[in-house]
């Protein structure tokens, strides 16, 4: 009988802020970092699970510390019985009451949760042979929705009527598999648009973008409606009427400021607003949706729960849902938040870029499509071409399309001599 | 000229599970503790900012560590010019954008900020002679608004209006200030109520509540019905017709148990249901306050920051506004939330217990009835005996009233004794 012997974590960062890539609104000088956790057990099949936390810099030390906070829930562990019921484990986690006051289900520790879920997810496909995303797709309806806690989700969203939307995709789930293998998801890329980048080096990259075969870029605005006009002007001058350019505020906005930004962006033809005002605040979003109606509003990235996306969803204060792999508690919630938006007829577009989180989300988009919306229609996920070669199975993105993984495992794999070289303190 | 010299932490637990001291329907077995933080300066004067995060155990280590991660903003700073700004202080702490992302303005890095600007408060009032309530008090409409960030207020709440509703409290302010120091604050008693408690305790407890004065006192409810309506006939036998029982069920349901279990409860005058479900569900509080009403909802302890409040007030989805001392980002952020409640004319009534939350949070109330709200009606501070020994100036609680602090500081003092005794690991 196998068991969870160590958990293991290094705190990894990666000097970002050297080059401005990753410099927007409010994040002006990133250092893209990961909470990294390591599952070793004594299996003696030289398997590990693998999981992290992406921020960027000056804390990582603290969320670290928050890996080390689950050990006693982790180390000791059976393997096959763990594995065999992550949905147990992951009410487990994030029910423990001592550590649930610390959030609740927010946060540093909600997170931290999440990359050890991740983690044991890792684990299970690598022991399984397959990519995260296949292992997710060939899963019964019922043993999806038993990874899902349905708590504070019954208003909204019940477990028969999750079981329902999986079982009506069961429906062409074989033709969707293939034509994903041979054809890619969808991509669009967020590379030319940071903050910090001038005005040259923004068109060179927008045109760079439209020759690798992008049809959507993303800028970064919010700070100043001068420059943000700009630089909208010399993206659309550069890559036409065809491309779709969304813009990204991070945050940035009042609600009156959203609505006073958007009239003026408005003329480039906006593909969409993304988090223009605080993450928590499903009634603002709600307001800036419908002021500037038909521009689409997304966001997601810092929604810290299901809870929050629900809210989002039944308020109409979202119309593109952008999952985050690493801040909310792991591939569960995930899944939750997947048939969240499957119920609401809501588009996910997943946030990535940062350390890794393309690695990971594609899985999650995939799994999307293959087995719970079973749609690719205006779906994209976002691509940033930074840090890929630290990952032992970096993504493949070609002509605007991510291909799908066919290693095993979760994605969330980063070299051991990264991890050396990128250790901080 | 004087400058923080060291920040210094405790991991100080409590072992208050041994008696069920706490336990409800979401927290059995809490182990109630402080994440604590000593303020140094090199003044000579002998004098300390101390703050702490309230946490139920496990957990608290992690919750220390983000108190070590603010060392670097504020070791090494002027104690003056620190203290004559401390609303630019508490915007340089939450806009600090890597420690943001860790929330963003929530959970353990939300509240570690939190401990810390109180901590500068608790410096604050200890040199210029005076508890904080009424140093809080005795600043003008401008210098209080000065304290608070609008960011993501504006929609409901901006700048003018906070003055305005300032200046209209100036009227009166001496009488109340006369009042307060004579009478004391109302409070209300959860000392009877914990789940864990047998029914002849909870019987006692309930007599002794009354006899001590009190004219309400509140039950935990939640895990399982049959129960929560046999200790609320006991209690309503017990205490008679004219006092107040009020519900808190923890967070422990969705919106459909929620409207079950109050109507069950209804029978027993209930004077407020608490925290029925996630404290991120702004829409299911809304929607269970419109189908118990005129039951009032309240909740708060766990709202993680002001656009939470803004959303609950917003949507009607609180009647009754439970702030915690230590959940938010310090006193800043709760005065932001005072202003808030006194915009939309809702009653405050502080989320207290643990482990000096009493010490601290009366500090918010009564500063809220001489300089915001201007009203103590209805309005009431909850109150619990346990752990008051351990602070340097712990509450006066007598008829069932609060007496106002006249020590020096922010009340969150610990005794050094204390702290090394309950020192963890």
């Amino acid at each position: 009988m196998a068991r969870i012997i160590a958990l293991q974590t290094h705190d990894v960062r990666f000097p970002t802020s050297q080059t401005l890539d990753g410099s927007d609104a409010m994040n002006p000088d990133p250092d893209y970092s990961a909470a990294y956790l390591r599952l070793i057990t004594d299996a003696g099949d030289g398997l590990e699970g693998h999981g992290f936390v992406f921020t960027i810099g000056r804390g990582n030390d603290v969320q670290v510390a928050a890996l080390h906070a689950l050990e006693g829930h982790l180390v000791g562990r059976d393997v096959d019985r763990t594995l065999a019921d992550l949905g147990g484990l992951w009410r487990e986690l994030v029910h423990d009451s001592h550590l649930r006051w610390l959030g609740p289900e927010k946060g540093i520790m909600h997170m931290a949760i999440g990359a050890a879920v991740t983690a044991l997810w890792d684990l299970r496909a690598k022991r399984e042979g397959k990519p995260l995303w296949q292992l997710l797709a060939s899963l019964s309806p019922e043993e999806i929705v038993d990874l899902v806690d349905f708590r504070y989700l019954t208003d909204a969203l019940t477990r028969d009527e999750a079981l329902e939307i999986l079982r009506a995709a069961r429906s062409g789930r074989a033709g969707r598999e293939a034509r994903l293998l041979a054809e890619g998801y969808p991509a669009y890329t967020t590379t030319p648009g940071w903050l910090g980048y001038d005005d040259d080096k923004l068109a060179r990259l927008c045109r760079e973008a439209v020759a690798d075969g992008f049809t959507q870029i993303k800028l970064k605005v919010g700070a100043d409606l001068d420059d943000d006009v700009r630089r909208l002007r010399i993206a659309r001058e550069v890559v036409g009427p065809g491309i779709r350019i969304a813009v990204d505020a991070n945050q940035r906005w009042d609600v009156a400021d959203a609505i006073r930004w958007l009239d003026a962006l408005r003329p480039f033809d906006i593909a969409w607003i993304e988090e223009p005002t605080s993450p928590d605040d499903v009634l603002a979003h709600a307001a800036i949706a419908k002021a500037v109606s038909p521009i689409p509003v997304a966001t997601g990235e810092h929604a810290a729960n299901r809870v929050m996306f629900k809210q989002f969803l039944q308020a109409k204060a979202l119309s593109v849902l952008q999952l985050d792999a690493t801040r909310v508690a792991g591939v569960n919630e995930n899944i939750a938040i997947l048939l969240l938006a499957a119920k609401f007829g809501v588009r996910v577009c997943p946030h990535a870029g940062g350390v890794g989180l393309c690695e990971a989300v594609q899985h999650l988009a995939m799994f999307d499509y293959v087995a719970v919306s079973g749609s690719a229609e205006n779906r994209m996920i976002e691509y940033v071409d930074h840090l890929h070669e630290h990952f032992v199975t970096p993504v493949e993105v070609h002509g605007g399309r991510y291909f799908a993984p066919t290693a095993a495992g979760a994605g969330t794999e980063m070299h051991k001599a990264s991890i050396v070289e990128y250790s901080h303190g």
